[in-house]
């Protein structure tokens, strides 16, 4: 049996600080790889690190510089150890420089008061929406089953009033949830710009930060059923934009939030 | 003519790559200094800094450590220098650890198209609205008016269905806005949880992500005008939340989207 794609995209060989990974051409993007893979990996240098305490609950990556298709090297760093949370640094080394980085917290979770100011969208349930062909131009979209309810890219229409988006995803072929592959969903969402004004123009994502609000056993409980994800933009600015999105498990519990700024050329 | 009391607490010593500052007693919190001017201080290495290119776009905050009151060091490195985008790493180093830390993408802005998803909501004017006193047992709220519209913090009310607040806010006394306070002020909103479910427990951000959308001019524009603050949860579980928050200009224009993740202790 072989690997599932996303598992060999994210394969780092070493240990500890020395790490290597490679570009998988199953998470291409029009321009280098996928921004979220590029998280996954990150994330997966924090993952198997032998001094991590605890489970991720929030990731910040920096998408500091081109990512060239090849070979790479990751250098993960604890800034602090303290009773029940760490704080990461990882940097992604390419061609000498450092190309992207992440900063992450891990901590141990326990049961608490909870609650929910978000609140589930009333949506059609996976089954009853089509799915969506992959983007050619954009090879990481044949990896993801994608159900849009709203806010698809269809460049041919005109200007529209906001960018909201909502979709059912996974990965495809289906892959039972974890961190890795949560982070990166919560980069599948077309930019933001091209649901509100079709017009190609070149994008990148500058920074992507996402909160976890899942332990390991509610990611395991989702398996490799589809998440719901929702996602739209603040402000549309001088060259950037941000998004905000949520993805939820399809019994309507927020398993993350997640945040990002992006470049836009007019 | 002494110097505003933010910029008393804002003050770094050094050049470069070995600055200094300390903590002020005006924006004292709880325990340790409040976070927003931690924020404003790291920012401030990066603003200060003589390779700095364009002014910042996003800003993240880890608060690895309790930060004790007094002196600390602050250690800038540039990530990577790209024409228009510079991606920054800023470490707060007290007793010979690493207590907080930022990461920070300044660039060259310049006008495009413009749009907005958010609403700027229908609240009254500033001069309409009551200043609350400020809480004793946080010291830093004397350092800025607010006047609540909603969601102030009452902890004689029962469990509230949602965490939303919405304030008028500005330095106290009145400071024209920069970025370094603009920084504090999205972390000047009391701990949702608190809005939502009135009863004092520890409680501290972990991180902190501002992705600014105004430029310098347009900041200085706001002069020492309030802004309208908005800030509400998404979800509550195991020992943390996430807040998200917007900052306004009283003219309706999106300044600031910032997300935070907190701890909780039940």
């Amino acid at each position: 049996m072989t690997a599932h794609v996303f598992d060999a995209a994210l394969a780092l060989n070493g240990a500890g600080e020395t790490l290597t990974g490679h570009t998988h051409p199953a998470y291409a993007n029009m321009v280098g790889p996928f921004g979220g893979m590029i998280s996954a990996v990150l994330l997966n240098a924090v993952l198997q690190h032998p001094q991590r305490l605890g489970d991720p609950v929030s990731l910040t990556v920096h998408y500091a510089a081109p990512i060239a298709d090849g070979g790479f090297g990751l250098v993960p760093r604890v800034m602090r150890t303290n009773r029940t949370t760490q704080h990461w640094l990882v940097e992604l080394v390419q061609a000498g420089g450092v190309a992207a980085y992440a900063t992450a917290v891990t901590a141990t979770r326990r049961d608490t008061w909870s609650a929910s100011d978000a609140v589930f969208p009333e949506v059609p349930p996976a089954d009853r929406v089509a799915v969506a062909p992959p983007v050619p131009r954009a090879a990481w979209t044949a990896s993801y089953e994608m159900r849009f309810i709203d806010g698809a890219l269809t460049m041919e229409e005109g200007e529209r009033a906001d960018s909201l988006t909502r979709l059912w995803i996974r990965d495809q072929p289906p892959r039972p949830l974890d961190y890795a592959s949560l982070s990166a969903i919560c980069d599948a969402f077309f930019p933001r710009i091209f649901v509100r004004r079709p017009k190609w123009v070149p994008v990148g994502t500058v920074t992507l930060t996402t909160y976890f609000h899942a332990d390991a056993a509610q990611l395991a409980a989702v398996g490799a059923a589809p998440v719901l994800g929702v996602a739209r933009a603040n402000r549309f600015e001088q060259g950037f934009f941000d998004q905000s999105a949520e993805i939820w498990s399809g019994d309507g519990k927020l398993l993350a939030a997640s945040h990002q700024l992006v470049y836009f050329k007019e």
